[in-house]
C-alpha cells in the first residue's frame, strides 16, 4: 500500500457531498448509452485502466522567452516533483507513471526507485537533454548536438543518451525519448543533408545501446522561435529516422509541434498504418508550441486523435502507444493543470470508445459524409464526465479533483517548506 | 528548322535597340564574377541548356471559385495551346517542352506529334485528371477516384491513367504526373487508413502499366478550399507512396501545396537525400495554392530551392528532376506570365550556380552562421539578368521577351481569330 | 398558416418514436441544470426564439476551382430555393429568413414576397455581387469593382448595390451585405492606398442610398486562392470602413475569412466593444475559406464566439447582430447540411446561455485561470441536445431533423421534377 | 569629434584593398541607373542620411525558452552596450542612435548622455518593461500589467512608463515604445473587453505624462508561445489604441508579430493612410516572432515595406516613421548581425528609391498587372551594394563592415575584459 501525500479523508469528504448526484448522472447516462447498445460499465472499466504519464518538468512553473513568474511551493528537486506527481495520481487515479528528464532529474537511482515505490508511482520514458548546456559540460550544444559538425560534440551527445538509458534501466523505464534543438537559424548556416546524415549516424549509435525490451521515441518539431530549420522538422523526417534505425524505433507526436492548419489526426493514422507510432506528448496550442493544458483550446482535435487510437486499438494486435502529457504551466498551479489535462485525455478516450464504429464504417462505405461527420459529433457531444468521475471515485480518487485538491491545502503546505524559486527570463528579447 | 509563330524580325528589331547596353552590362558583370573566380560564359552556357516545361492549361485564363474573367484570344484547343507555347519558347528559348492534361488535351496523337515537331516543341510529363468528371464518364469522382470506396470507380480512374500513358507513349512523353482531388470534407467522412490503402492499391495497378523508361510523379497537396483532408497531404505521405511503388516512382513538389510556414527547400533536400525527388511544379503563392507567377511573391524561396538543386547537381550522378511551371493566370496575359516565370526559374538557377560553394561549406563546418547566410545572399543579390538575356539573345530569343512579344501584336492577332471564351464561375460561393 | 413542403405527419411520425426518450433526457438534464440554478425551460424558450438566416445560394451544390459535382434535384431558381429553405425551417423551426444574392436571385419582387409569405419565410440581408461579371454587363470586374481604377466601372458597381437595396425594400429586407473580390494578384499591381480610397468613395455613394432603417454590412476576407491582397483584408480595415461610412455601417464576420491561428472570438469582442459588430456568416474551416458546416471542424471555437455574443446580449442594450449561415456544400445534401448547421449554431447559443457568468467573472477578477477555463469547458461539454430537440418539437419541428427529412423522401421527389444541373469546373487549374 | 572604439586605420586598411573595385562597380551601376534617368549620387546621398536605431538589448546574446548559449565578450551593462553600438555605427555609419530598455539599462542619466556624446551616439525611443518582474517590485506582472485586474498593479505599470519618459527626457529621447506581455493563456481566463478597457485607461494615464514633443508607440503582437490571446493582438487593436489616445500616439510595426501569411506591407499602407504609422521594429522571421536578421529570410518582403515607405515619403509632408532594429542573436556575433541588418534595411530603402514610380503608377492605372509586378522586381533585383558601400566609405565607414570588424579583433579584445555570462534557460520546457 503506497503512501498518500494527501489525507484520504479529504477526498472522502469532498466525494461524500458529490456522490449522490454522480450516481444519478451516471445512471441517466447509462440509460442513454444502453439505448445505443453500449454498456456504461465496460467503458468505465476501460477508462479506469487507462494511464497517462506525467512529465517531471511539468510540475514546475514554466515561462516564455521573456519572463518566468514563479509559483508558490515549486518543487526543488526530483523528489519534490515525485511527491507532486503522487498528488496528481492520488486525485485522478490515472497518472501512474512519471517521465524523467536528465540531467534535471539526475539522482541516485535507488533513491528514485524507492521514492517512486513508496508513492505508488512507476517510471515512463526517459528524456535526454542535448538542447541546453549542462554545467561543466565539455562541449557546447550552441550549434547542435547529435548533428553537430564536430565529432567530439556528437559523441558527447550520444553518451548522454546512453547514460539516460542506463539510468532508466536502473529505475525500470522501458523507453528513451529524444528531442533535439538542432537545426539552423539562417539559410546557408547548415547543409541540410550533411546535418541530417550526422544526426542519423549519431542516433544509430544510440540505438545500438538500446536494450532489447526498450523502445526509442524520436520527436519532430517544426520550430522554436529563432529557428529557420530544425533537423527533425516533421513526421516525414521522423518516419525516415524510425525506419533507418530499426524495429524498436518509433515516432513521438507532440500535438503542438506542427505547422499551422496541419491535420494531426491524419498523421497519427499514417504512422499507425506504417507501424511507427510510438506515442504522444499531449497538450494544446493556439499558435505555436504553446504547451497549454490538453483539450483547453481545441477539444475536438484531441477527440479526433483518440478516434484514431481507439480504432487502432480495436483493429491491431499489440498496439500500445505511450501516452504522456507535455505541458508548460505559466499561470496555473501545475498540479491542477496536470490533473485537469489527464482528465481531458481520458475524456477523449471515453468519447472515442462510444463512437458507433459499425455505423461509422457503413456511412464511410456509402459516402454518407453528413452522417459520418454526425456519428463522430454525437460521441463527442456526449458528456462522459460521470464515467470519468465514477472511475475515479471507485478507485479511490476524487470526483472533483480540483475541488478536493484545493480543500487539501497541499499547495499552501508545500509553499511553507519549499522556498520561493527565482523569477526568471529577462534579457532574452 | 521549326516554324516560328512570330516573325523573327520582330525579335531582331527589339533586340537591336538593346544589344549594346546588354553587352556592356554583361561585360561589367563578367568582370565582377571573374574577381570571384567565376567564368560568366560557363554560367551562361549552363543557363542556355536549362529548360522548363510549360503546362498546356497554363496558356488559358484561370479563375477562382467565384469567377473567371476571360482574356483576349484564349486558345480553343490543344493546337492553339501549342502555338502559344511555341511563342513562349521562341521568345525565351528556355521552354522546349509542353506538359499535356488528359482529357482536356486529348487529340489524335499523330497530329499532336506533328504539330509539336513543326513548332520545335517536345512533350513533357502527361497529367491525368480524376479530380473532375469528364462528359459521359460512367462513374463520378465526387467522392474520390483512385481511393474511391467503389471498385468500379477506382478501376475507371486506373484505366484513365493507363490511357494517359498510352497517349504519352505515342507522342514521346516519358513521365506521368498524378494529382488527385481525393480526400474528405469532414471528420468521419472517410477512414484515413482504408482510403489510403485503396489509393496505394490503385496506384500499384497504374505503376504496373508504366513503361520501363518512364517515371511516375505523384503530387502532394495539403488542401483545396472545402477539404478537411487530402489523401496525399504532404511530402511524408508522398514519400511513402513512391517507396511503396518502386524505383521509377518519385515525388513531385508543387511550391504552393504546403502548410503555412513550411520550409520547402528542406523538403527538397530530404527528397533528394532519399532518392525520391521527381521534380517540380514551379509557381508562387502568398496564402494557399495561389498558382502565381514563379518568384513573384518570395523570390528568395525560389532561389533557396535552386540552391539545393545546384548542390545536388554538382554532387550526384544522374540527378535530373523534371522542371515544370504550374500556374493559373487570372489577370495577366498567360503568355507573358509564363515567359516571365520561365525567366525567374532560370534566374534562380543562375544565382544558384554562382554560390561560392567551397566557401559556404567552410562556413558551415565552422558554424559561421553569419557568413553562411551572407554567402547565399551575395549570390542572390547578384543581378544575373545580363546572363539570362545574353543566353536568350545568342540562341535567337528576345533580350526583353515581354517587350518583343508586345511589339509582335500576337495577342491581338489571335484575338481576331479565336472567339471570346465564356465568363465562368458564378454560383459557387 | 403557411404552406408546408413536407407533410407534417412525416414529422409527427418520426417524432412519435423519439418523444419518450427525449422527455426523459430533457428531464434528467433539467435536473442537472437545476442544481446549477438554471431553469431549463428558460433556456429552451430563448433557443426557440433564436433564428439564423439561410443563404439562398447555400441550397445549391458548391464546388472547388477544379470541379463541381452536381447533386440530385438542385434548385433551378430562387423559387425552388425558397422551397428548399422552407423545408429547412419546417424541420428545425430556427431558420425563418432567407438571404438573397443579386443577380442570381433576381425575380419579380411581388412574386418573391408572395412565395415567401406562403412558405412562412421572411427575407434577411440582401447580397450584392460585383465579384463576377453578369451577362451583358457593360464593364468587367476583372480588375475590381467598387475600387476599380475606371470611374464608369465603379459607378456600375455602385448602381448594382443601390439596385439590391431597391429590391430589398420591395421584399422587406432591412440590410445590405457587401463582399467584393477586389484586390490584387501581384505586388505592384495596385496602389494599396489609392485602391482603398476608391473603395471608400464608392461605398459612401452606396451608403447614401441606404434607407434610414437599414444596416450596411461589409465583409472582410484575407484571401481567395490567386490573391496577393484583398481590399478589405481583415477586421482592422473593415472597422475603418464602418467608421468612415457612418452609424448604420457595421462589420460582418465570416468565420472562415481570417489568417491562420487568428483569435476570432477576440475580434468579435473588439467589434462589439467599439459598436461595429454587424453580424456573422457562420461556417467552419480547417485551412482557408472552406465554407464547411458550422461546428464541424472546431466546435469549441463556435462556442467561444457565442460566449462573447451571450455576454454582450446580457450587458448591452439594442444588441442584435445578424446571424446568417454561409456555407458551400460539395459532398452532402445541402438541406441536410444547413439543418445540421442551424442546429449547431443554436447549440452554441444554448451552451453560451448556461455559462455560469457570475462565477466566471469572479475567477477572472481573481486571475484563477484554471477555473475560468473550466467554467467555459463545463458549459461546452454539457450535452444540450435535449433542449434543442424539445424546442423544435414543441414548435412543430423534428426531434431529429435529418431522420425526418430522409423519411420524407423530399430529395428524391424534387430530383424527379428538377433536371440534373451541369457538372462544372474543369479548365481552371 | 567622437571617440572611436576601433582604430580608424583598421577600416582604412580594409577599405584600401576594396576601393578600386568599388569605384568600378559604382560607376557601372551609375551608368545603368543613368539610362533609367536616375542619378546614382542622389540615391547615395539619401542612403547616407538614413539612420536606423540599434536596440540596446540586441548587442547581447539571445536565446529560446529552452536555452541560451552565451557568446564571447557579452556586454555587462549599458555602457558596454553603448560601446558595442558605437562599433556598429563606426563601421556602417547608419546607426546613429540607441534605443534603451528600462530597467535593464537604468543608469545615471548624465553618465548615459556623456557616454553617448563621447561615442557620437544619440538616444532613440525608450522601451518600458512590464512583461517581466524587476527585482524588488511590489506587484507581479504574472497576470498582466497595464491591464491587470488589480488597480495597484496597473498603477505600478503606469508609473514605470512615466519613469521611462522621465529618464528619456534627461537623455534626449523623444519617444516611448510600449510592448506588454498582457493577455491570457486560456479561453475564459480574462474578459476580453474589460481587460482592454483597463489597458486603455492605463495608457491614457501614460499618455497624459507624455511631453508635447514626444511620440508614443504601441506595439501589437499576435502571440508568444503559451498565449491564447494578447491584449494588443494586431494592427486593428493597435489602431484603436492610437486613435483613443490622441495625436501623438502611433502604431509600431514589428515585422515578426503577425499571423502567418498576413500581408504586412498592406498594413503599413493602411496605417500610413490613416496617419497612425509610428515606426518599425525591423527583423525577419520564418515561423513566429523569430527576431532574425532583417532581410535574412524574406528580403522581398522587406523591400515591399520600403516600397510603401518611399511612396509615402514622396507624397506626404512630415512623414518620419521611427526605424529600429529589434532582433535576437542566438548563433551569431550580435555586432555582426546588427551591422548586416542595418545594411539590409538601407538596401531596401535604396531599392525603394529606384522604383520607377511614374511608370508604376501608369501600369496600375492601366491594370497592367504584369508590368506593375515587373517594375517592382526590376528595382529589387538591382544590386545596390555599390551605393551602400560608397555611402559608407565616403562617411568614414567600412566598405565591407564584417570584414573590417573581424580584422579589428574587437570581439576577442572585449572577450578578455568582459567575463563570460551565464548559460541560461533550462527548466522551461
Amino acid at each position: 500500500m503506497s503512501e498518500t501525500m494527501i489525507d484520504p479523508s479529504v477526498i472522502e469528504q469532498d466525494n461524500a457531498a458529490r456522490e449522490a448526484n454522480l450516481r444519478q448522472d451516471y445512471d441517466s447516462l447509462g440509460e442513454r448509452l444502453d439505448r445505443q447498445g453500449i454498456a456504461i460499465d465496460t467503458i468505465k472499466d476501460k477508462v479506469a485502466r487507462f494511464g497517462v504519464a506525467i512529465p517531471s518538468w511539468g510540475v514546475g512553473t514554466g515561462g516564455t522567452r521573456f519572463a518566468r513568474f514563479p509559483g508558490t511551493g515549486e518543487p526543488r528537486d526530483i523528489f519534490d516533483k515525485l511527491e507532486d506527481c503522487a498528488v496528481i495520481h492520488q486525485m485522478t487515479r490515472s497518472t501512474p507513471t512519471v517521465s524523467l528528464h536528465i540531467p534535471w532529474d539526475k539522482a541516485d537511482p535507488n533513491r528514485l526507485k524507492d521514492t517512486a515505490n513508496r508513492l505508488g508511482l512507476g517510471f515512463d520514458a526517459m528524456n535526454s537533454n542535448t538542447f541546453s548546456d549542462a554545467k561543466g559540460q565539455a562541449n557546447s550544444y550552441k550549434f547542435g548536438s547529435l548533428s553537430h559538425t564536430d565529432a567530439a560534440t556528437r559523441q558527447q551527445a550520444i553518451e548522454h543518451n546512453l547514460e539516460c538509458i542506463e539510468i532508466g534501466q536502473a529505475i525500470g523505464s522501458k523507453a528513451l525519448t529524444v528531442w533535439v534543438g538542432d537545426g539552423s537559424n539562417f539559410p546557408g548556416q547548415a547543409h541540410f543533408t550533411r546535418q541530417f546524415e550526422r544526426y542519423l549516424d549519431s542516433m544509430k549509435s544510440v540505438y545500438q545501446g538500446l536494450p532489447n525490451d526498450w523502445r526509442l521515441f524520436t520527436e519532430h518539431k517544426i520550430f522554436e522561435p529563432a529557428f529557420y530549420s530544425t533537423v527533425v522538422q516533421d513526421w516525414g523526417t521522423n518516419y525516415l529516422i524510425a525506419k533507418e534505425l530499426g524495429d524498436r524505433a518509433y515516432c513521438l507526436v507532440d500535438l503542438g509541434h506542427h505547422a499551422p492548419n496541419v491535420n494531426i489526426e491524419m498523421i497519427v493514422a499514417r504512422l499507425i498504418q506504417f507501424g511507427k507510432l510510438g506515442g504522444f506528448h499531449f497538450n494544446d496550442s493556439k499558435y505555436g508550441d504553446d504547451d497549454l493544458d490538453a483539450g483547453s483550446i481545441d477539444p475536438y482535435r484531441l477527440f479526433l486523435v483518440f478516434n484514431e487510437l481507439v480504432d487502432a486499438e480495436q483493429n491491431l494486435d499489440d498496439f500500445r502507444p505511450a501516452h504522456m502529457l507535455d505541458q508548460s504551466h505559466n499561470v496555473t498551479d501545475p498540479i491542477e493543470s496536470l490533473m485537469v489535462s489527464a482528465c481531458e485525455v481520458l475524456r477523449s478516450y471515453a468519447q472515442g470508445l462510444i463512437v458507433d464504429r459499425k455505423a461509422l464504417s457503413g456511412y464511410q462505405d456509402a459516402n454518407d459524409a453528413l452522417m459520418g461527420s454526425q456519428t463522430l459529433k454525437a460521441a463527442f457531444r456526449t458528456d462522459v464526465e460521470p464515467i470519468l468521475a465514477m472511475a475515479r471515485m471507485e478507485t479511490g480518487g476524487a470526483i472533483d479533483p480540483v475541488a478536493a485538491y484545493r480543500a487539501s491545502g497541499y499547495r499552501q503546505k508545500v509553499g511553507e517548506v519549499r522556498p520561493a524559486s527565482e523569477s526568471g527570463g529577462g534579457g532574452i528579447v
